[in-house]
């Protein structure tokens, strides 16, 4: 993408509105903009980094065996009266008359609504276990949204439904997804730990919520260092597969044991007894609930299927949050410096910027060109008649990953400079071993 | 996918309140099931389906050119009172009061938010011309909503604005969308006709609808023949480039000097003079419509930009709509046999389906396993225990465009027989054999 036909609105002033860091710095980035009170548009450097995430967490959701589907925003309000809970959720629940005076609202969460899609179709326990999710806009009426897209009114969720037989079987289903999870954030570049959490509107007695580590984080966090260690993604002898129910144990057993709590449910004399070397303390932010709650929606909303034996079984159900447009900001609020953003390569929205510090400069124009084509849209092309300061600035305001910089003198020697915007480093190169170095 | 343990409800009976056949054979084959109204959820084949046609639309977007964004579904009703439109929408406007009593709106389309988005950061005539796309959820409260996803009220559309400092400016872009256009049914599969078209509510003095060719369309439509012959794809010499004015006015003439028409605009006169064998007749559906519009929200909206001058000037501005999951349903409108769907390769949720015809038979079970792991993913599998008819006629019905089929004593004998569903020809392969041909 060329910047001089980008809509990427940099922004050099710090907004007023703004009170937290993700917040500036997606303003400021050109990210999003605000559209209503806790509303916002996506532009092109926001969605790209909002896109990486939404693949991310649908890569591990498929490779947990979940299956993908897209419920509608809009809801009927029979379901949540049905349940019990269309009363429970008070305002925050957006509440909307079609022109048939029918009562509608725009879902906060989809308990309800793929529990009437699971009782039309599933007749007996030879179809479970089951595991369904979707991506999708949720609306929750915050009374005063503030933050940014870290506590927007109108945001982008995962949630994930598990459908089994019995209660062995929906514990099993709690395991995979609280290691999809883990393995998710790790991909994101994120240090998660997950915590034992109540479970509150949605119901249930097992839950846990997920914290990302944040020097700006909104809470005081307390955990063990093996949380620190952990490596969910490699697949080898004291890896973890989804697959098997031993490995899904002895996860889920490390994941539990050791000291993790917020601030609201630090436990002092635990604590006390927890090593001095292995005792962490930080900042964190929610991005992640996941919940077991049994019966209690396929109960309420009178769901039987077939068992083994022939006699009908209310399955047990299980649901599991991430909330996929606040991780945009959480990753912000984890990686960040003075100079703005600096994102993880594994969602940023170019893997690198290439600075033409004299735009008319043959020589400069021309290694500009043939590194753009290169990159093969993966890059973002600075061509903007601007000072190099400018551009400097903005390169580190946005926060790719690596910037290519192309100056007279160096186009001329057939030479760029390549900056590492996490280390700082630079170091100068052939065009060639630059792009090498990139991969 | 396993079929097994898949959500692909397929039923065997035709749901009543079915009146056309993609939507029946949507219910039918498990890709959708209404939640209210005109409402629907997107089971794994819909979705997949759903996807594959977004997909599709993206690249040829971003192709053209144009940067995609994504705006919230709930739109402030402020911007709606600026540009006059507020009241003209009438009852099809989903209108909403938030907590604090504010006047909110589901956006229906959204020249208004886009614009005000320009507004904010666009300054002058260097940064032109920009051309904005999104894919988001639209509501529109029909009054009496049917047809299944043709006409539904909670709908997933593309639309996309050009921004352009004068007129021939504002003509490049409107060219540069309808060969995007053009392109993007062609690689649905899809014969597509831009026919002269009233503005309505848009507003404007230049609009052309896209219809495609369907047996069970829902419009009387007459042609000339040119239509049926046009290669948009083709990139050598004849073919179109977005980037070339040249190509760009020899297409548009290519598209609006041939003969086409819906019954309501049908001219019997122009007709009579076209050469018999060059007349076409058949049925259509409306998948697309584009807008010239000038500056008709920028006036309104009061946006002005820097001109080459120096003085201020309102940008002319165009739209550009696809119904991405209208299209769903108007492809099976156009591609199915009284046995169920004829996915296009480029859309089909799955390449092709492995039919094992004997479950717990040792060969087949294993022959089958060996193919679907070949495929990694872009298989289902029906793996069910159920007889051969079933399967057969469920593979025909979800319409993959080849099925892969396994029993004993083929299996014993390492061989498949292969059936292109499109044709119904069947051919006895070995198994890698049947690899090469799907691809």
């Amino acid at each position: 993408m060329r910047l001089s036909r980008s809509f990427i609105p940099t922004m050099k002033e710090t907004p007023a509105e703004a009170q937290i860091t993700s917040h500036r710095l997606m303003l400021r980035a050109g990210m999003v903009r605000q559209t209503s009170a806790g509303i916002y548009a996506w532009l092109p450097l926001g969605l790209r980094v909002l896109k990486n995430i939404e693949r991310l967490v649908r890569e591990e959701q498929d490779a947990a065996g979940a299956q993908e589907v897209l419920m509608p925003t809009i809801q009927p309000a029979e379901l949540w009266k049905e349940s019990g809970r269309y009363e429970d959720y008070g305002k925050e629940m957006l509440r909307i008359k079609d022109r048939h005076d029918r009562d509608m609202l725009y879902g906060p969460t989809n308990e309800e609504m793929i529990t009437d899609l699971f009782r039309q179709s599933v007749k007996s326990y030879r179809e479970l276990p089951q595991i369904l999710y979707h991506i999708q806009w949720k609306f929750r009426d915050e009374v005063r949204p503030r933050f940014g897209v870290m506590r927007g009114r109108e945001f982008l969720m995962k949630d994930a439904y598990s459908f089994d037989i019995d209660h062995a079987g929906a514990v099993q289903s709690y395991r995979k997804m609280m290691l999809a999870y883990m393995r998710t954030f790790q991909r994101i570049g994120l240090k998660a730990i997950p915590m034992e959490a109540d479970t509150g509107p949605i119901g249930g007695d097992l839950s846990h919520e997920f914290i990302i580590l944040a020097p700006t984080g909104e809470s005081q966090v307390y955990y063990d260092a093996t949380f620190e260690e952990m490596d969910y993604l490699s697949a080898g002898a004291g890896g973890f597969s989804h697959e098997s129910a031993e490995d899904l144990e002895r996860f889920f057993k490390a994941m539990t044991t050791q000291y993790a709590a917020t601030d609201e449910k630090h436990d002092a004399t635990k604590w006390a007894m927890i090593d001095a070397p292995r005792k962490r303390e930080g900042r964190g932010i929610e991005v992640g609930h996941i919940f077991y709650f049994g019966t209690k929606y396929t109960k309420s909303m009178g769901v039987r299927i077939a068992g083994a034996d022939g006699k009908p079984v209310h399955p047990e159900m299980g649901s599991y949050g991430i909330g996929v447009s606040r991780l945009v900001g959480a990753v912000i609020e984890a990686s960040h410096d003075e100079a703005g953003i600096i994102w993880p390569d594994s969602i940023a929205p170019f893997k690198a910027v290439i600075l033409n510090l004299k735009r008319g400069d043959a020589a400069c124009d021309a290694l500009c060109e043939a590194l753009y084509a290169k990159f093969a849209g993966t890059a973002l092309y600075d061509d903007r008649e601007d000072r190099a300061g400018v551009k400097f600035a903005d390169a580190d305001l946005m926060g790719h990953p690596w910037q290519v910089v192309v100056g007279p003198r160096g186009a001329a020697a057939g030479r760029v400079e390549l900056k590492r915007r996490a280390t700082g480093e630079r170091v100068e190169l052939t065009p060639d071993e630059a792009l090498a170095r990139i991969g």
